[in-house]
């Protein structure tokens, strides 16, 4: 058993054996990838070959993947008006599910009054009614909807959103970054015109992130500028190792033989929940979800504290996201699902990754009965 | 002897190896700085020892360090309108010295129209009565000028530009990515209200800079969206192991005694480079310059291939500046110091560092004596 059970890899995944080992390595090497002489080809040959690494896990051209430093700025990057193929008349408007990341959320480069919010349903699936509607209401729009929510797992229907924007003309944003290893990501079969995916969430480095384009995409107005790197779409000295690391990383979930155990611990996790307090409440738990992410709370419980409680025990898990530094608000998510507010305080996020056995499931199981017995007793002790 | 003779410590220096074994170690941990759990606040605690650090290199105080994913980032987020201290003015344009680096000419997030060249004189300074005249000729302005420049070295008179600029109500940025380690580079000394370093460029790895304010001085509008992280001004979850190897980077130069070493590898590159070609053409020599940058030319050299032969002959160096991929154009610092373009397309840059040894340079006037000598026997077969 693991001293502790780590379970939130859905914040940042442990890195990979494999790009740990290759990193060190690259860490070794000086070059600036654009230096013309032997270290700085041997940099350029390091990143062209991440490129091509992680082209493969999303069914890419390696020329259509640029790198970013993480899932942010590529979201900031993608939610750009100055994306165009030949042709195409300008964008006027975004799209948003309500339920996206907070660096989508908040519009990127459009302005506040071109954003629009598309509403979900009370098991977090995209309402793909209203987003006819609002795509019919207005000029020609950017939508943007992930391919899985990030607090509750839940997957959207991606495909079916894209057949809807692509028929008013739209371009579609998919961020991918939870996806990987998970669920399929390739950018044609979800019909994609841009995709984000990011490192660490995959078991690669943080600081390495990536945005795939469809073939003949173009962005006028990059945006980090001064330097010809990634084909002029994203200036500065590229991170080599963090790059090749995540090359590997990619590598190594597309040879990966499927989620089929990530299922198992999900069914082990959520049966011991409902066995230990049969009034738990799973969140989009009528919806298709991600294979390795529960959101869970009870009546009873506050989250802040649980996160702590469980932390004592050994056990590490996140109330939501952990994108917002130290701040406890309640889930945009689940508001945006028409869950009460305090019932929302209380969700906690289970994720689990590739590493993750089945005794640390029980660890954490062990854990929510400590817990739940205060809670059930009335003491309250997780709810002060 | 080393193998080879790495002297292009500006395109990007080698790892310290306080930096490596620390970043190896960071690798290790798995958390979120933005989680709550044990795992998450470790993640915390090595991003504000690396601000703490990082800002003493500068003489700032660490709540006013930005973390970024490099200095092309830093000069981005920089040069925004959108900064301001309590009851300013809005800044109306921009003015940057015709030698800056690319990420400061394209004129960061102001629009083109909003972007004046400030001249520089033969010796590759800023014109400080331009600027004066320029700065009274308009708006309120802000003013971004280098430390150094990294292509010739020679050091800009920051001090005496921040008195114009403040005399105007004006904000000056400094893009400091060549100072530490070689010229003092402390925000107060400056008198600098934005200044940008560099993590790859102090022997820290690549993918980590910082933007270090003034006290007071916010900005409206971050160029990365979309989180909490950085107080606000830059989301994304942070690179920690990039963050951390800065961090131990800047403490090794902080410490480090002085550039004197440097000055006498200088010393002994340029007196040989004389007594093998006495005509080589030294740029800026008048001028005061970094102890570590040369960057020289011959009447009949052309870069590109020198760079190649210098190379073939184990020895790294480069032609002026390696931030546009593959790109050989013409300086456009030399250019802005009215060196003819004839001439300008033979400048060779080297630049060293606290891990370079007189023995790189001997290899270095070897390799130059041999190249030379094809040059004078007008055989021009560096110029092919």
């Amino acid at each position: 058993m693991n001293p502790r059970a780590y379970l939130d890899w859905n914040a940042t995944a442990p890195l990979r054996p494999q790009a740990r080992a290759f990193m060190v390595e690259v860490l070794d090497l000086v070059g600036n990838p654009s230096s013309v002489h032997a270290e700085g080809r041997r940099a350029r040959a390091l990143i062209e070959k991440a490129r091509a690494q992680v082209a493969a896990l999303v069914g890419a051209q390696a020329s259509d993947v640029t790198f970013t430093s993480g899932g942010t700025e590529a979201n900031m990057m993608a939610l750009s008006p100055g994306w165009a193929a030949a042709g195409d008349a300008p964008i006027e408007r975004l799209l948003v599910s309500a339920i996206e990341h907070p660096s989508v959320l908040q519009g990127g480069r459009f302005a506040a009054g071109q954003v629009e919010l598309v509403p979900v349903t009370p098991e977090g699936v995209i309402d793909l009614s209203a987003l006819q509607r609002q795509l019919q209401a207005g000029g020609r729009a950017m939508v943007s909807i992930m391919a899985a929510n990030n607090e509750t797992g839940v997957i959207q229907p991606v495909q079916a959103a894209a057949e809807l924007v692509h028929a008013t003309g739209g371009l579609l944003h998919v961020d991918a970054v939870q996806a990987p290893g998970r669920i399929p990501c390739n950018i044609n079969d979800l019909k994609a015109d841009l995709l984000t995916i990011s490192g660490h969430k995959l078991g690669g480095p943080k600081g390495a992130g990536a945005l795939i384009r469809r073939a003949g995409l173009h962005l006028s107005d990059p945006l980090i500028k001064g330097g010809g790197q990634e084909r002029g779409l994203r200036a500065g000295t590229e991170d080599v190792a963090a790059i090749a690391g995540f090359g590997a990383a990619a590598e190594a979930v597309a040879g990966e033989r499927s989620a089929l155990e990530l299922v198992r611990l999900q069914h082990q996790l959520e049966a011991g929940l409902r066995a230990i307090t049969p009034d738990v409440v799973i969140f989009g738990a009528g919806a298709e979800r991600l294979p390795n992410t529960t959101l869970f709370t009870h009546p009873r419980l506050k989250a802040e504290t649980a996160v702590i409680a469980f932390d004592l025990e050994g056990v590490a898990v996140s109330s939501g996201s952990a994108c917002s530094s130290g701040k406890v608000q309640p889930s945009h998510v689940l508001a945006a699902m028409g869950v009460e507010e305090d019932l929302a305080r209380g969700a906690i996020r289970i994720s689990t990754g590739p590493a993750t056995l089945p005794t640390d499931i029980e660890h954490c199981l062990k854990a929510w009965r400590k817990l739940s017995e205060s809670l059930l007793k009335g003491r309250n002790s997780i709810a002060a």
